[in-house]
């Protein structure tokens, strides 16, 4: 992730957060008591917020001394303490909630992704994301989803062309459609085209489109429909496609899945803050 | 929610995800063409977000025509309009997808916070937040609780004291650190204490706090417990509190009950954005 | 105070003062020439900003030396040196106005606030600020008035609710609006009520405000009209009370008084910087 | 002014003075609910701030009707009205105390300014400021002090030269300093040279300055020393000089008499907000 | 361009050249004042900065009347007026130098882009920008590339993949570096490798790069060399071309020739504002 | 160049470039990956850029290490070295765009200057820059100008006035439109006047412009016309001066002569950046 992107959305989460001053701390703990506090994970899943842990301590506080025992990826253990942090207890207690909130939410999605990654494991299909992202943390949510095992779709509006029904309908026709916007964009942008019956199917594969989604259809419909998709093409399926069903998806032979609840509905990956002082220094 | 800052945070979400330029519909929509647009409840629930909705649609295209059908804190059904949007196609689809992760996370709090104030109907007992809310986002999680019904607990660390384990143990004693802060903050601030014994429980009730919290205590111990706290003092009970055991800490009788997963853990509420485009005017 | 937030508002107050370049210095003065630069009290009063310079100082040079001889909150007399800053002549030139400017408003606002403390000494009565500080200003300002000695009121509309004749007016009646108001808000906010008459202040005391303000009375009145006021219910003062009057007020035996002057019309503490030039480093 | 740093001000101001919520305001009124808010003087003075009024009502809410009744640099006299506002009550009260702030500070500044105006009336000496204005509120110190009479020295560091001691010392000689920078700078920039003494004086004549500061020299110094001054270069007096001795500075023949205290101990000028609420549309 | 963005960067124009105030203008018009300002062509070529001019004039004054003569992209000719703007004479005057700075660059990359896509007319190949624009104008220098008939490069580090010799040489071989990097980006990215040999041509073929890019090549080469080229990959030219030798690169026969000239050394299209003041009201 | 201003610029800069993340590196390098890259010079001319090449470095990475052989003004030639910076390879990948893009222009800008210095060498003229610079740069710009061997014209609207057609036809006479505006703007700030006819050249010489631009006039115009301003009155010519006409201009005896190409019509200044990659630390 860009680090100067990074601090600066700290910057903007921690005046959030701590606004004039921390009312609790501020007036019990003398600036000079050092304490350690450990992070550590109250479930099993998947780590995501190495640079989250660096970067939050570092913006409160750059003497706070921070070790991560665990790299962004790696499985950890209910009980297994994630980083360890040493510094001013004042500032150990500023960073905490955002730091905390940012990587259970990262940890969430990476857990997620890994779950989904593993359930369809040994196939060909790979799992991807969507632009249902939380606002304002769509950098951090892409990069617990590639964390996770799983790939990003396009950032935004702005890197990928996606062609879906009100589009195509505009155009008259997908042929249309594809042409127009291949006439218009840069040679590294790629179009893709949502489709959602073999006809538009075919039709898209004639546009050359360079990605096609199979849009709320069904496993063996997309196992039947792709037979007409040449290799060149890149498939994807979406659309109320669930952990449950994720694996007739990828059998059905697509190259990517993609899964908005991976970002829109995050269960925060518990994570807890011990601290312990150690000392005052006078 | 102050629609000063709302509108700065849109600002920033929307070029978050329109970049320079939105590949797919600058080439295919003429800037005249007209369409209208409607969100569509996919399932049951309370809905949150109308001023999301209204700022949105401003904020790109001062010349939508935005009708709300639903207010905020409205229970709406599953197939249900909730706003419609006229305007040019090209700022509609631009709109789209910010409104409809803002508010979908709006209304999955809002109905979530409804779910549990109804698991606790007929107790005094009321549900609030905590500050488990995902960064940036904060006055928007903690507006979607009270519109489900819910209460605000402090929102940040600079309006409310909140005392803990690290503090109290710090201070020497609940007494020591009470008055310290006291002493120190102005009068239109609360102190809350965090308790886990029922030594704690009578240390804070003598240091006259504002408010007290049972930090994962069990409905008999908090039941039996608050017998020593005086009607003056606020009870709260947190910690591993979920909807399945909610009404036993209501029957316990504490005044509050916080409820962190109402906001790390938010599980969108469907809605679609159907569009029709309407006409091009040339 | 939040440093994060501090360092912000300082960048933003330099790029001010600084604009594209200090023309005056640049040209005369080799950025290896190193000077000594001493902050020297021209009166006698209570001093407040040590973090002010110790960021203003980072802020335009991380290299600066700054040893600040006093803390906050110290008595100071005429003469005494209140800090020596040692680095680049360029850098200290470019850091002097702003930094000055800043801790001859927050060391005026001590000293004023600390004359007024004097002025109550003996009584149980405390000082506080209001919302009358400078746009832009108000963290430090407030700072500024606890270093003095007093006590801060609300922040902002955010933190603590204040009920004035109009809300009073429209709700129908004290109690109608304390208890709209609370059915809405969270339990960490107190609700103060501002009163004018003893009606009024009865009624304020039935509907349990957790403030009640005696505004624009007379020392007789709060006197006489005090007696109804439970020792629950905190008491303030304010209104057109002075440094002359204060003791009146506080005999009258109010808990808070509030004054607007401390900060909305603050005389700087004068305070001058001397630099000598030590030498050119070639 | 310049109106669009002036709105991106206000923009700052205002969620510093509301953050998330006007608590206080939001549970009470309807938003249907109208008002009319007039603006009232409580003392005599000269007023500034019609362009504050205007902004700050706009930029809470662009439905507020504003009419001001006075323009700035008009003398008002006590319980005169400024202005009156009318719009929502959630707005007008939104509003209120971020406009009073800063209107009690620009009219204490053109009063204050005005009066030491008066004190010189009939020499042709005239008044300005200095860079001891507000961090972060320059613009509007420096245009108070406009409409108050009076005239701006230089608005940063950026805008024109000012050697002081320091700069002189180093360069050598006031020759070489005038020299150096007149060599570096534009042809747009003038060079004001900072004198105690007359020997410096001459020296700055010779130097062909722009602009001479007499620096804490008394009047009789200055009246004696100024023969040798041509008309071409422009006088200044500076240092300690107050309402009671700027007329003897007048008399010993100054252009310019630079006054710090016009900025940076500002005595607000007392203006109350009477607001009357018309009805509530439903 | 996204508008929300463009009206966020003009901002920072039009402080940084209007700063506090227009001295010139404020004090000789009247508010009242109204003019008609024509922007006037001074030299043949093709119009670029329509959307510019709407709205640096509404972000200086929303009143201000604009109707654009000739739309982005059409060639215009000595003496043809582009714009008429009417309003108030101030905000005429203030908007004026940002708004001529930014047309007269964006039609001077747009004539520049025009005058060589018209040097190669009559082949298949394409013209394309670098990311050698103007920082913190990138999006104004890429549209106005696409206006004058080129394409856009990425627009970024972010939204295309470009592995040059040091990434190649890193990952020990083309089809390595090219592996490496596909495994780790979503399947809307595409992948160029820049290639200077015959050699490492094939080698980017065999791995399968999306686009491939001649660099530093003579047209002989690529000729020759791009025979081993399959159809399904783009192939792209950089590298010292000029407008003498575009047409030679054009008929070696690549897709693309990318132009760094086009954005780093920009040739101000010049165009003239001819104000003339129709009335002041009174 | 102000520093703090410049960092800020520097980070909006490199969010455009970088995005969320440099997809070309951050999967091919190691964080430990460390390497050297020298800055060439492609071409010969007069360097400018040693502030940007420092801070670039630093806002990226803190610890790449940074030796500039060249100061700001030195001549360069073709393949000489300009400067070293070592440090982690993502670090040097990441800063390197945005440092050419503006060094390259800078050093354009200081080489095109110094060529015209040179045209005019043993002349009294010096050349200086206008507002023509590039919206968001005009520090760097006006910076490289005066590395040159330029001086700087205002930098804004608000630092010198500047009096044009428009001004003066609607004051009725130069001489009430320079004796209006003297009379409200401060004593530091100059009056420039343009003319265009003799008359009006002894209307300004009357009105005591401090600077008087001959507009579009031609070199024998201004020698014969000059004869009438005294020497207390700085000269300047503008109006379609090329590197070919300048001498002629600066032997008609003008002080300044103002050319606006030198910062709208860049070339940029060719420079290359050399990576190496040295070892990779594990």
């Amino acid at each position: 992730m860009n680090n100067l992107k990074l601090k600066s959305m700290l910057e903007t989460f921690y005046i959030e957060d701590i606004g004039d001053e921390d009312l609790s701390s501020t007036y019990l703990f003398p600036e000079t008591a050092v304490g350690e506090m450990n992070l550590v994970a109250k479930m099993a899943g998947v780590f995501c917020g190495q640079q989250i842990i660096e970067e939050c301590s570092s913006v409160i506080d750059h003497a706070t001394e921070v070790i991560c025992h665990v790299k962004d990826g790696a499985p950890i253990c209910e009980g297994q303490i994630i980083a360890t942090l040493k510094g001013s207890v004042q500032s150990l207690l500023k960073s905490e909630r955002v730091m905390l909130n940012l990587i259970q939410r990262m940890s969430g999605i990476s857990t997620a992704t890994h779950e989904v990654v593993e359930e369809i494991e040994g196939t060909a299909t790979k799992i991807c994301d969507t632009r249902k992202t939380m606002p304002g943390l769509r950098m951090l949510d892409k990069y617990a989803v590639r964390i996770g095992g799983g790939f990003n779709h396009r950032f935004g509006l702005y890197d990928a062309v996606m062609l879906k029904d009100n589009h195509l309908a505009f155009a008259g026709s997908i042929k249309n459609a594809v042409h127009t916007v291949r006439e218009a964009i840069g040679h590294t942008v790629k179009i893709e085209v949502e489709i959602e019956t073999e006809q538009a199917l075919r039709e898209a594969v004639e546009a050359q489109a360079d990605i096609i989604m199979f849009d709320n259809c069904t496993p063996a419909e997309i196992k039947k429909w792709r037979q007409v998709v040449p290799a060149s093409i890149i498939t994807e399926a979406s659309g109320m496609i669930t952990k449950e069903t994720v694996r007739d998806y990828a059998h059905a032979g697509v190259d990517y899945i993609s899964l908005g609840y991976l970002t829109h509905s995050v269960k925060a990956f518990d994570i807890s803050a011990n601290l312990s002082i150690l000392e005052s220094i006078s």
